[in-house]
């Protein structure tokens, strides 16, 4: 087992040997490699372990780092595997491996599927989640709103990933009356629901936010790590003081993987990025939803959610973006039961509570 | 003038009403828009103010937003520029108009192009800048270049952005040793040298770490807000007991705009969004560089960071990236004298105290 950080790029063109080069030097020193001391080539710049034949125009590449350069920090980790290169055309990063010296500086899930599966007392079947919409309701609305879908079963209601500060409806406000709808609805009902208020907040508020959101009776958080950073989520994530199951939304992300040539592979950003950075649930959207992630992508995701990366818990994963109860089956099928299925605004055609009531008999089975 | 935010996209593809309708939506109320309620409808979806032609096969379609709709808050901005719509294919954020309204809840750049004149007491000629590399390299050895740098005559030293909290070089000793030795030639030559630490550490950390760095003597500071957030540099730079200037660094950043079809164009992210957030000097790589950013791309980030932007002040450029002395004038005469010119790796070719003054020179003409 190497305790290197183990990169795949694909490098799309006819000279990938050197930007393969090009690479190792810069996502480590960035410096001319010739100039630096014999020991820093040896040991701080990227080592090359392969370089496979052109297929279809592209060649895989395997560059690996000396876990020193990440520091044992995430934002470094981040900056080690795509800070400069994320700036070069015809440069895919597909894979990583991260050497277990590095992830157990992490928690990753603080709860994961086995905590979460406690925490809902659901030994077997998958999540029931829906969010809180639409933008332009008051907090009363959504308290309402909330307190239908927690008294139908619901495991988890979000906020839509849009609610902040505005003037229908402010943060504090919202978190205190939806909360308190849950809890009520939880105390009749004798149900777990929890309520997940997003913290898309100014930086220098998100974390107090996070513990006020828990003394105010929220029972799960979300954060959006491609609007805040995927370090103020590990940052909350691993805070025992407030210790809540973590959401990660895919808002902004989508930039880091939809160029066919570019960019990062869906399975790395919303699996592996996610997980390290402590989401218990990370969302994404489903194919043939309203996005154009395809089957492959997003098993790819289910993948990287589960399989091993360190001591880390696997994760839940949440494919959505304009499902249907209708389609709920089939996303079973195609994901497992270890799935948080999310049905936002198509509940709300007809009747709320009648939808939310046959969403919850639909993955009750 | 309107208090709308009026965002440009180039739509790719032949279904440009449909897709446009869709993104009025999914960046607001992401909610079957039939299902809202008709003041939603009409306040708080997004508004299709133009379609065009379509040319080369993209349609520039012109979707403006309720100024409310982002709450006054730059993470919820952002979310409306960009959050969901990253994740389709084919479409392309060209342009945004940000209105009075919102502007003014931002202080944007603290010094701007007027503000580090004063400061470095240059009324006229562009900012001499470098970059303390390799990582592997020691604390004492940073200071000991530092210090050739700064009695050379630099006006800024930053933080190679790859350092962090590496073994070699840990961050509190480094910053410590770096301001030290700037503030010692300072003294000797009279110059005005300063040191920006980069701030890409663990989310919990950077705001303290800003002011342990001014503590410690630094004149400046970096934030990568492709890593870090956007919100956390404005915090930062908005923090009247900080009061330093800000660096923005790209790192990260690339995937927002290297796709040629989808992402944010170069001049927003470079140019309008870091001046939102803050920086005084925006970093981006050069044309013909390291980098395969075009003239085109370039130029439009010098417009961005110079045209009128409320009542923020314009701010610097910094284009870098492989930059070589020899190439110093011919970026003047391209970007004007409000830049921040920045040789790195180069400087260490050969003698690098000999070097350092030959850029002095070339730079003060």
């Amino acid at each position: 087992m190497t305790d290197r950080i183990v990169v795949d790029y694909l490098i799309y063109g006819n000279d990938a040997r050197e930007i393969a080069e090009a690479i190792s030097v810069e996502q480590s020193i960035e410096f001319p490699a010739e100039l630096a001391e014999a020991w820093i080539q040896r040991e701080v710049v990227g080592q090359i372990d392969s370089i496979g034949e052109q297929v279809d125009g592209a060649t895989s590449v395997t560059i690996s780092y000396d876990h020193r350069n990440a520091g044992g920090e995430l934002p470094q980790l981040l900056n080690v595997l795509w800070g400069n290169v994320s700036m070069l055309r015809g440069v895919r990063l597909i894979d990583v491996s991260i050497p277990d010296v590095l992830t157990k500086k992490f928690s990753g899930p603080r709860f994961g599927v086995a905590g979460l599966r406690e925490l809902f007392d659901v030994p077997k079947r998958a999540l029931v989640g829906t969010a809180l919409k639409p933008m332009g309701s008051s907090s009363a609305d959504f308290a309402r709103m909330a307190s239908i879908l927690a008294t139908a079963g619901f495991d988890t209601i979000k906020d839509d990933h849009s609610l902040a500060n505005q003037p229908w409806s402010m943060w504090r406000e919202r978190v205190e009356v939806v909360s308190a709808a849950v809890r009520e609805a939880n105390e009749k009902t004798g149900n777990r629901c929890v309520y997940a208020p997003s913290l898309n907040l100014p930086a220098d508020q998100i974390q107090d936010a996070a513990r006020e959101a828990k003394s105010l009776g929220a029972g799960a958080l979300m954060v959006l790590p491609g609007i805040s950073g995927f370090d103020i989520m590990r940052t909350i994530a691993e805070d025992d003081s407030i210790a809540l199951p973590m959401m990660g939304h895919p808002s902004m992300l989508g930039s880091l993987v939809v160029s066919q040539n570019e960019g990062i592979a869906h399975s790395v950003v919303y699996g592996t990025l996610m997980r390290l950075a402590g989401a218990d649930i990370s969302i994404f959207p489903n194919f043939s939803g309203r996005f154009a992630f395809t089957k492959d992508e997003c098993r790819s995701i289910a993948k990287a959610a589960r399989r091993p990366l360190g001591t880390l818990a696997p994760m839940w994963i949440s494919p959505a973006g304009g499902m249907t109860i209708e389609r709920l089956p089939e996303m079973l099928d195609f994901y497992g039961r270890d799935t948080a299925a999310l049905v936002g605004g198509a509940l709300h055609r007809g009747d709320l509570a009648a939808n939310a009531v046959q969403m919850v008999e639909v993955m009750r089975g």
